[in-house]
């Protein structure tokens, strides 16, 4: 990486990292300050794990799975250590994504209240299953060594799609969960009267926002990826050091079948042209 | 295109735009059927044109104004033409958008309901006021000629990833939309009651979701890009119906700038090479 989209890089990361740790002292502040605190025990307390458990879960370690693979201080490790960090991040987003929502679940059957009826609860319930089918098409397709490199191949931009995708719905689901508990947890004063747990609770939100906006910004910057295998074992045996430049074009061939990622490497090779951009 | 490729595209954006019309037809059954109607009188039917002038300006026609470029049938008009049907369905989206904010600080004067006091309506206006920002800059970048290639390629990747969060963070905020907007209008039944009215509106919220995935999908698929004019410009030369194959390497270095475009060429030329995907 050259040392201007590494500065670049730098930036959008520690940018990326403040705002989910923010966000994660914003959620917890929210419940442990303004509501009952964190409990098991059917109430509200126990309702309070959702919101933690999705900021901390579902969003901040959904995030930093999808971008480990562009950490430059993880290239020297293999692939395959990659990927089971990869799959291991995601997997444990899941499981507190599923405890958040039996969370949910416990409270308003010992509350009385409707299951499944908010267009916030249909979407998160299918942002969930959707996520551990793209969880295990991920194992069975990446993971599994027998699976054929073509499949992988034409799998590849639908499994960068879906999980973009997702990670932008589940931040979606969260602002409307947002909305919904300040409506209902609110009542003297009421939302609209702004009291001040509204105003920092919309402040998470808008945090949120921008956690999501820099994870997708860097996980889409094709000159941030991950060189492949092939480029470092070069670099290595040429001694380390060597630009892109100097692999030969067949290298550009390479990818792994992403539409975004499929040109990193000629677009290395090609930084400095002029654009077309008319 | 390839025959498959044009296949695949057709299929996509023709369910893109039955999400979008029916998603278009249920708000307006919602707000006529289920509300008020629509008038323009400070009352409840003043606020009907808010969800209205959002899904079919801010969400419908911004969908369409970032998938125009794809459309094969446009290929033949130049990339001028293009732009110009570009800005304007975006300058139509932004201005429908201003008129149903104005519609809504109409009803809550009137109604005396504090504005601007939700997430819902602090991610709204932040998004409108970016959404002018990006339409002034493009047209600053993109329709004045006089502005230089090089700052027209170096900001296409930021052009092109704020207009795309910009769309799906439009379909977030519609969604924090319905969610206050069935807690707030429905009350006997409420809204955990799932009244009619409750489901059928979820089911507009999931039809902007998949349209807003499909814009996403369409834009984001390098190999349905709209060829280079130079490209284009050799075909004709050639008698049309030459394969991109054809076209010197040289192409291959001429892009508009975006990460995700800057390979379009290349791509075509490469699509049959197995991917690396492991």
């Amino acid at each position: 990486m050259a040392m201007e989209d590494w500065k670049q890089f730098l930036v959008a990361l520690c940018a990326a990292a403040a705002a989910g740790v923010v966000s994660i002292i914003f959620v917890l502040r929210w419940v442990l300050h303004y509501k009952e605190g964190l409990a098991w025990d059917g109430g509200l307390a126990e309702f309070n794990w959702h919101p933690v458990l999705i900021v901390t879960g579902f969003i901040f370690l959904q995030g930093i799975a999808i971008i480990v693979y562009r950490l430059p201080w993880t290239w020297k490790c293999s692939k395959l250590v990659m990927k089971f960090i990869h799959a291991g991040l995601n997997l444990l987003a899941f499981i507190l994504a599923v405890i958040s929502m039996v969370a949910v679940f416990d409270f308003h059957n010992a509350a009385k209240i409707p299951n499944m009826y908010s267009l916030h609860s249909w979407l998160g319930l299918i942002a969930v299953i959707l996520y551990c089918l793209q969880l295990v098409l991920g194992v069975v397709l990446y993971l599994i060594p027998i699976t054929p490199v073509s499949w992988r191949a034409a799998f590849m931009p639908i499994h960068v799609f879906s999980g973009l995708l997702l990670f932008g719905s589940v931040i979606a689901v969260a602002l409307m969960g947002i909305t919904e508990k300040l409506i209902f947890g609110l009542s003297n004063p009421k939302y609209k009267d702004s009291p001040p747990e509204a105003i920092f609770v919309n402040v998470l939100g808008l945090l949120l926002v921008v956690f999501g906006a820099l994870i997708l910004w860097i996980a889409t910057r094709t000159s941030w990826k991950r060189p492949s295998d092939q480029i470092l074992h070069t670099r290595h045996t040429n001694g380390g050091g060597e630009d892109d430049s100097k692999v030969g074009p067949a290298m550009s061939q390479l990818s792994d079948g992403s539409d975004a990622e499929t040109c990193g490497d000629i677009r290395r090779r090609s930084n400095k042209l002029e654009d077309q951009a008319d």
